[in-house]
């Protein structure tokens, strides 16, 4: 029985190794947030360079509070509603950090029984909007 | 105990779903492999898409054979070489079902005590091969 949740506890440190590996490894700008707290949970090194500025500065964080003029719950009720329409939608905002202009596409998922938010994040170009699969 | 078990369990299942979402959220093609059996533990879509199949096809097949001519033993040992070169080195490789030429950019980690390969896919475009970076 102490074997099994031990080899229970390995498979798990092994299944989080997997997750942040890939998470890195994604050039696309990845943010997980938990859509109560309106925090991240994770992000990639894009997204935070995209932000302005670092994943270790940004985890946890309010994800509001790395845009310009957004209060928390009503820029959670925007991406909730941007992920929960038809079509792929994405909700404009503007980085504090550096006031890039960036459209984020939030996903709703569950895990574990919890619900949370994956955020992808493109920059405006001068082009005008892209979506994610145009990048 | 019983209980303790059970949270694990949904523990690890949400690991779980958070690796599919962001591997499968990730536009770089990546891909997992199993560097002693060289065979492709998971996939994403993207390089699924760049071999010319899909990730259900590919899922457990050896890597090599996504490739022309190319011998798993060979073919894991050259991608061992690069992952353990200090600069970013490639294997470029040509996808056996569309001829696309593909750059390979290993990378060795180690999960629950197993070691694995982390490979991001980068077609090769007219102008010359490119870095993942630079995609």
């Amino acid at each position: 029985e102490q074997m099994a949740r031990e080899r229970d506890q390995q498979k798990l440190r092994g299944e989080t190794t997997f997750f942040r590996v890939v998470l890195e490894a994604s050039e696309t700008p990845l943010a997980i947030v938990e859509p109560q707290k309106g925090r991240i949970r994770d992000l990639n090194s894009a997204a935070a360079s995209l932000l302005g500025s670092k994943v270790e500065t940004l985890s946890g964080n309010a994800f509001a509070q790395a845009f310009e003029g957004r209060r928390p719950t009503e820029f959670m009720e925007t991406l909730q509603a941007a992920a929960s329409a038809e079509e792929l939608r994405g909700v404009e905002a503007i980085a504090r950090r550096n006031g890039h202009v960036i459209m984020v596409y939030p996903e709703l998922f569950r895990a574990a029984g919890d619900l949370y938010m994956l955020c992808r994040l493109n920059e405006v170009d001068e082009e005008g909007a892209t979506g994610p699969e145009a990048a």
